[in-house]
């Protein structure tokens, strides 16, 4: 079971797919899918991250933001912001994607430490409320997934 | 569009999976969804009776019923119900199922013709108010599946 | 590891997709896949038998001959020819598809009892001296199929 | 159909997963799969590069050589030899893979240019004798591949 609690904001040092930087604070109000991903990790690449991107495009006709959050927590040299651009290029991915801030003191960028997560694919989903109502670590069901969503809007 | 409308009651002559009948009037003010199958249909087979079993038992904590309806229009001779039961055993489905009546004047079962179905695979999802919310013919996504359901059930 | 035997003749009741019955003994000089199924085993359906119609298209310039084998040991009474016809009509089977031979005594058929099979879906290759070369049960590979398919003819 | 010719040689800059350098010269006498993919390549990563892995393996009894070729000829900021390692790393590849040598003049990489390679996935198949038996551009059927690898061993 997730406690219910209040996310942690964002820590982003540059943003693909987004004209400006966004903020959990500003997004208050509308219910949040966050895809954290790595573009090496094979379980994002082949279900984590298409299935983010199709979430992005199923409801886009609601209030849902899907946010893609690239944190990477290992092979730093190769998973660069460049290496994410053709990435993204490569995938076609729509929905915006903000690369987590590096740590300085810890191979863990910022966000995902805030958040506490165990590693790449993680799906988190916050509420109107800002409250995350789902934290989960590894291969998410579509359906499970579409039925939070829809809860999460509704 | 669906336009909305009352669900007629279902016409069956033999049930599997469930110890008594089940009828739409009863399950008023429960949301239903019915997937309408044959047994050798390969995109039932392949795709939407592993969907509906699996929605079955991932909303079985919920008021939801999930109800596979074998609406027989073709090939009569070889979807027989010692066929069906064969069937449902070495799918292992848990589902209710029943068998769509036969029609005396018609290759489609009486049903399938109330609701004026087009085909298998079929998903029907009836409101806790009795009316259609969705009639779908083909491929279902799992992910819009499930925020359909999560939707009739919020 | 298979034994090398000569393959024991087939005993069919019933062909399908081919104008006159098969003979092992006619075919010897040719490599011959056998693909033994049931139409309600889920392996069959969701993999070996459409395994088979491939490398029966694939292989269609060589001398190969693929035989489909609907070797009935179970629900013998939703498997009938009338219901297997109605198969090999929905999943578009070209494939030549005989009937094993019921055994008075045995609910397993002929031919099954014959080759001393576990159960199916299972793939048996015969040389082109009649020996059989493999006899697998269970989920074949496709790239070892091939292979082994290449081999036979080569 | 491609015209027999004699496989020119390779130009690798880096190998990974190889104690030494490969040259097709000193393979002569072997058959030798060339898998040519980039590292971004969303058909090779889903389908080329585990098929090239899955052959790798399943042909280890018998002299097939198959290499891994990074070809890379577009995104070459992200596509570097430190990412090669990550990724190979990560999806867990075992087959010698060579970096294809980057040309001083050209975005296409010198071995992919003298192959007259048309893009990434590519599949190369060389005979005993150092002649191009196969050389396709795309996805690979499984069975089809499995059956021409045999018949370069045979």
């Amino acid at each position: 079971m997730t406690v219910p609690q209040i996310a942690p904001e964002l820590a982003v040092s540059r943003w693909f797919n987004s004209a400006a930087p966004l903020t959990l604070s500003s997004l208050r109000g509308r219910p949040v899918l966050i895809h954290a991903f790595q573009m090496l990790c094979p379980a994002c690449v082949a279900h984590g991250t298409p299935q983010a991107e199709k979430a992005h495009r199923m409801f886009r006709e609601t209030d849902l933001q899907v946010i893609g959050l690239h944190t990477v927590f290992e092979h730093h040299a190769a998973m660069t912001p460049v290496a994410l651009e053709a990435f993204i290029s490569e995938y076609g991915l729509t929905m915006p994607i903000g690369v987590d801030e590096a740590a300085s003191d810890s191979r863990m960028p910022v966000t995902m430490a805030r958040f506490a997560m165990q590693g790449t694919p993680t799906a988190i989903l916050i509420g109107r409320d800002g409250q995350v109502q789902y934290h989960g670590f590894g291969k998410e069901d579509d359906m499970a997934l579409g039925a939070r969503i829809a809860r999460a809007l509704g």
